[in-house]
């Protein structure tokens, strides 16, 4: 069987939220799915180690904040890269309890949300299905959708198409050569640079200044290798 | 709730297919999604009224056919809007038998395609959830996806972005306006006609042929209504 051949299904990106008491948490996830209609029935399957698998195991509440084409990659890195056991990663960014008090994120690239209660909980090897009932949402701005294979093409140093054609000369290194990081797989390519963090296209990795870290996952350039 | 954000959730499209005995029959899907990868667990909700929900109970045996950006309206009007208990789908396509019999697509709109055995089954009102594990697979061609969002755009008389952009004037109508299937809600543009039927944009509705048929559902010229 060819592997590669999963990476072929089609999928959005979203962040899921849950609580535990009065603490929250939030991961990024791919895995969102609606089930049936009436009612209004989805699927939703997550890491058993992550944090907001623990709270929403025990609260049995979420929401599902659907990502739009403006999300840069420092969104994605601050709830995908990170763990809630050891930041907050709520600080710095906007957000709204929704009625059941999971948190609403309400930056700008969030385009919908809906807010979930677990009806039914399958456990699988390394994940859970929960199987949940909607019990409220709202669109929010009427942006075309992230997906998982924009999110990939941004990884690599490209944009998802309408957002930032600027930046789709990806992969025409100049400078230094493209570095890799070794935690999340971001590519600096210095035909790109990291206009978000004012670094110019055309700037080799070894002249970013010291303290420059990964977009995506936050970590040093001590954790990068040249491609 | 505003119940439309569910359609804010990003999908890809697929013809799933099954088994029963020697008789086989498939369908169009869109809700396949990987749930852990090792092992290949996917998730596959198909509504109980649907033959291919019937063989699948059944045997325990799928294929899900990916499809690329080169498919058009006719395979999923063959697959999607018409009954294995009223036609034999496979009249006219092609495809070979996987290897636990569920026949796997090989029309070149084809990207891939997984064969799956059930594992676990989890009814819900009007869908089942099928849990399988994944035997076989095979990318087929590097062809982008098609999209859900990609499908939406041609039944409205639009082309996913690279396949067709001669046919992106949909929505301009032209002589008698738009009409509207009853049966799928496909929208005849006459600024765009039928180019896959060598009906010339600028073609109203009324001067179709008499015989002429809905590009996706297939029933007649009486089924359509003005816009």
């Amino acid at each position: 069987m060819d592997s590669k051949v999963f990476q072929k299904f089609s999928y959005g990106l979203y962040v899921v939220s849950s609580k535990k008491g009065d603490k929250i948490n939030a991961q990024i996830a791919n895995t969102v799915f609606q089930l049936t209609s009436e009612p209004a029935v989805l699927g939703l399957g997550l890491n058993k180690n992550n944090l907001t698998h623990e709270y929403l195991t025990e609260s049995g509440v979420a929401v599902v904040s659907i990502l739009g084409q403006q999300t840069d990659l420092g969104l994605i890195g601050r709830f995908g890269f990170k763990s809630g056991r050891d930041v907050n990663k709520f600080d710095g960014g906007s957000y709204k309890l929704g009625p059941l008090g999971a948190p609403i994120i309400t930056e700008p690239a969030v385009v919908g949300w809906v807010e979930l209660k677990v009806t039914q909980t399958q456990p699988l090897s390394t994940h859970t299905l929960f199987i949940c009932e909607a019990t409220a949402g709202e669109i929010l701005t009427q942006d075309a959708l992230l997906t998982y294979a924009d999110y990939h093409r941004m990884k690599s140093g490209g944009a998802p198409a309408p957002a930032k054609p600027a930046a789709q000369t990806a992969g025409q290194a100049s400078g230094g050569g493209v570095y890799v990081c070794g935690v999340c797989g971001y590519r600096y390519d210095p035909a790109v640079g990291d206009p978000d963090r004012q670094i110019p296209p055309g700037t080799p990795f070894e002249q970013l200044p010291e303290d420059w870290s990964c977009p995506t996952c936050g970590v040093g350039k001590d954790q990068f290798q040249k491609d």
